[in-house]
């Protein structure tokens, strides 16, 4: 069974109050040198069948109209190698 | 600068109700074929100076006490390519 890896960000125009949580919080934990983090959602897909071109592209659709929030959320979808 | 994009998802024998709900609802939306989805977390961490082998180590050791919880949550830590 192959996996595909679902990543949704915040579109970078958008304020991520989760991802500056945690970068404001790095100093104070002793690490330094990080200047931004923006935090988004994984989803693993495990796929039954092929991984062919129509596949990814039900995938794709898939995780644009249920989930990720286009308007405010990119996405990017990766076939994943098995380890 | 240089992008350290960190996962986090649930170790693989800890239940995933998010992930559940997900593939749950596929068949609904008249998505078939995908066996099981697993939720995760993903950050982007804009890391300021070289991405060397003790930036990844203290990174590493930053997604270990901070952003994951060894307990119950595996993570990865990857160096991205600039697009």
């Amino acid at each position: 069974m192959a996996r595909v890896v679902v990543d949704v960000m915040l579109k970078p125009e958008i304020l991520d109050p989760q991802g500056q949580a945690v970068q404001r919080a790095l100093p104070r934990l002793g690490f330094d040198g990080i200047a931004d983090v923006r935090q988004g959602k994984r989803f693993e897909l495990e796929v039954e069948g092929p991984v062919d071109d129509a596949a990814l592209a039900r995938i794709r659709e898939l995780a644009q109209t249920f989930l990720a929030n286009t308007v405010i959320e990119d996405f990017a979808v990766k076939v994943e190698e098995k380890q």
